[in-house]
């Protein structure tokens, strides 16, 4: 992972040293020697003779953080009393906790937020089934549903191991889109179950977000929920992906003047999300498209085609083309990497036609290091946080939520996610634009924003608003 | 229901009145002539001449607000421009959201939260599946789950319309637990089906809370979740009722000075909280209990019996009487009502024996009114709150589940639930305790204390508590 100490991989030390000059100087060199940041110092206790300090320091990663741990206790008449991680100490007890929206303190609250006049509502969504999304959380309300298959880069780890993610991303919708989102992590692999689990908790849910479900099991569970459900269902490794890859796409082409109905498009990774990239480019008209997996390029006639690489070959590659990315990659504009750590050489990029634009999205490496291609590539994009323009589904999914929630939208289609990656692309101007920043940050509190008006906008031009005002926030 | 004016049927009453003097006289003097209490009269605009007001009016019910409506409607130079119901206010866009318990506003969250440091904690639940207590939501996470067949006194109003008394269950689990709870509402009402989908969503809840499922269903339903499932499974419906029961009646009991061992009990209503009372009653040593249900005493032999009577024949009667209530009554010590309005007469009570205890508690007509059994009984309690002794299971569920949760408890067992019933009973002191006061207040705060703390200690002196010691909160 990154080489510099973050605040990710931070530990705080708790130290008991005697309390005479110079000690803590001894202490905080050996950490600096070690390669550590100091973030803060802290005294705890300061006894006789003794002093007990809490010192956090930022490593680069686990074996950086035990190295330091090692230079540490090696000091004499310094007692290392205790080690915390500090990324599992915000995890402690989970991340999200239900919240009461009103008191609850009174009898009048209780006869109002419960028996006797809860009934009174209950009767009115009974008669009229569109109440349940004024008068519940249904209006607000999304499941993050996994089956822990394909959590991060990590595999199947299973649905417990997955929910710190799943709790996560509930924070960020909530934190960046306004919207309540739950984990539901399931028990099972079986697309028939989860597609059965899924609907059979539905009723309380305003729409489903998918995620970390591995392919090709998540192709046929999304399609099946999207087309047996009437809310909006939603696989974020697909399309999450697929639309800020887009926007970045947008920006990038812009830099260096080609239109993308002409340019050739060269993908390595055959999966969900490089799918869905290779689906939404196709639909907004991208040039040429060749998909690169293990077996090489991906073309009609090629053996033992699974149905996701079927696809491929029937919709990509229109000229048929054989052999391996160092064939196909010659004369490509844009390299969308969604495989693995340096797939694509210098060499390779010295072969592409001019101002190439390399999105290198494997994670934690990228496919080429933007070191490596520096001075090669006129736009380089990672999945990281660490280099200039990271491809960050963050910057989709809270506001194409916001957005399909607002109206009510029965459904995430085709014209919504081409909105919203229009829409995160508009947020940079033309003033701003440039090579390191083609998509906006993260951190930017306008993208959700935009994002939520264009999906809403796309929802109700394409008919499938089911509200005819937004609420009012 | 309740025949006074309460703010569980209040109105809000927006009306442009000519601005001059008696104006206002008149308008409440005509809500008053009603039958309403006025709760508060606001100004929202004053223009030339005219003013618009904001009044709060109490009703008794739906038709005696419709009445005030009607009669605000007749005056002259008063314009009606909009009523709202409060209590449906308070249900707009539902009860409870998702809260971010820690900020989520730099990078440093970012990657501590989310990605990548996020990882690392993934993988430490994966290499230990005991750190998901730890780790996430689920060590203080349950699910409020229903399939909304009998909601209330409602009936089989389905999953959406369930939707806000489960919410307002959530409510009641934060306030008075500190439990995160969340709803989900089934499409399906196929035992199988419940089943296979609370256990394919449990990985992220710490224990499943039942409601409002039918019987017999919700027997099979909750049975085998706890055979199947390793965390805590219990359907409110049955068990939070028939603890406050056997509370209310130990104290009772104090105050007639009779022994729990001596008594005969009659129970009205075979269904699933009076089985459930029969069984915790029975654990707990009384005398001697009949069913009623109607098609009378349910007697060993009596003609087709399901498998819910069978309990009964094979459990309670020892004596195997046949009859009506009228029959059984006689010498009864307590009468249990789980039946419906108006089963229980005063020539029933006259039959009992010294000191009749009578828990009627059908909702929101009792087996008896209070004001007719008045001088008969020597203790009544209804699940009224406009009465006194309101059997609620508010006493119980939050406490329950908070004790079960603290000490990580696989499940809750006959134990836990009598600790339970003592625990509340405990809360009135000798001194305190009265005809009119055998269980404490649903807002009285020590409830839930007490409740959890005996809950966790009977789940670890029986050996099901998986964790050594409580959480310091």
């Amino acid at each position: 992972m990154a080489a510099i100490p973050t605040e990710g991989y931070s530990l705080t030390l708790r130290i008991r040293l005697a309390n005479r000059p110079g000690m803590l100087g001894r202490l905080t060199s050996a950490i600096g020697d070690a390669g550590g940041n100091i973030g803060a110092i802290d005294i705890v206790d300061a006894g006789t003779g003794q002093l007990v300090r809490d010192i956090t320091v930022y490593a680069s990663g686990v074996p950086h953080g035990e190295e330091i741990v090692r230079a540490v206790t090696a000091l004499p008449d310094v007692n290392l009393i205790n080690v915390s991680d500090r990324t599992f100490l915000r995890h402690l007890g989970g991340k999200i906790e239900i919240h009461n929206k009103r008191p609850l303190q009174t009898r009048a609250d209780l006869s109002m937020a419960y028996t006797p006049g809860v009934a009174r509502v209950c009767l009115a969504i009974r008669d009229d089934p569109e109440k349940v999304f004024n008068l519940t959380i249904k209006r607000n309300c999304i499941a993050i549903v996994t089956d822990g298959t394909a959590v991060l880069g990590l595999g199947d780890i299973g649905p417990a191991a997955a929910m710190p993610v799943m709790e996560g991303k509930a924070m960020l919708f909530k934190e960046f889109g306004r919207v309540d989102a739950f984990p539901i992590c399931l028990a099972t692999k079986d697309p028939d179950e989860i597609v059965r689990t899924v609907k059979a908790i539905s009723p309380g849910f305003g729409g489903i977000n998918l995620e970390d479900i591995s392919a090709p099991r998540c192709f046929e569970i999304e399609q099946r929920l999207k087309r047996e459900l009437d809310i909006p269902v939603f696989h974020d490794d697909q399309h999450g992906t697929a639309i800020v890859v887009l926007a970045a796409l947008i920006n990038a082409l812009k830099i260096v003047r080609k239109q993308l109905s002409e340019i050739k498009v060269v993908i390595t990774g055959t999966g969900a999300a490089g799918t869905a990239c290779a689906r939404i480019l196709k639909s907004a008209g991208a040039g040429t498209i060749i998909g690169v997996d293990i077996g090489g390029v991906v073309y009609r006639g090629r053996e033992n085609l699974d149905a996701g690489q079927q696809w491929w070959a029937e919709n990509t590659n229109p000229e048929n083309l054989k052999g391996s990315l160092s064939d196909v990659i010659q004369n490509a504009d844009v390299f969308l990497g969604l495989s693995g750590p340096g797939v694509l050489s210098v060499e390779n990029l010295r072969h592409m036609s001019r101002d190439p634009i390399v999105f290198a999205l494997a994670n934690p490496t990228p496919e080429i290091m933007p070191e490596d291609a520096e001075g090669h590539v006129a736009v380089m994009a990672t999945g990281r946080s660490d280099y200039p323009n990271q491809i960050n589904n963050v910057l989709v999914f809270p506001g194409l939520f916001r957005g399909a929630l607002d109206c009510r939208a029965s459904d995430i289609n085709e014209e919504m996610k081409a909105a919203a990656a229009e829409a995160i692309a508009s947020v940079i101007t033309d003033d701003e634009l440039g090579p390191d920043y083609i998509v906006p940050s993260v951190f930017n509190r306008k993208v959700s924003r935009v994002v939520a008006a264009a999906v809403e906008e796309a929802a109700r031009r394409t008919g499938i608003a089911r509200r005819e005002r937004s609420p009012e926030w």
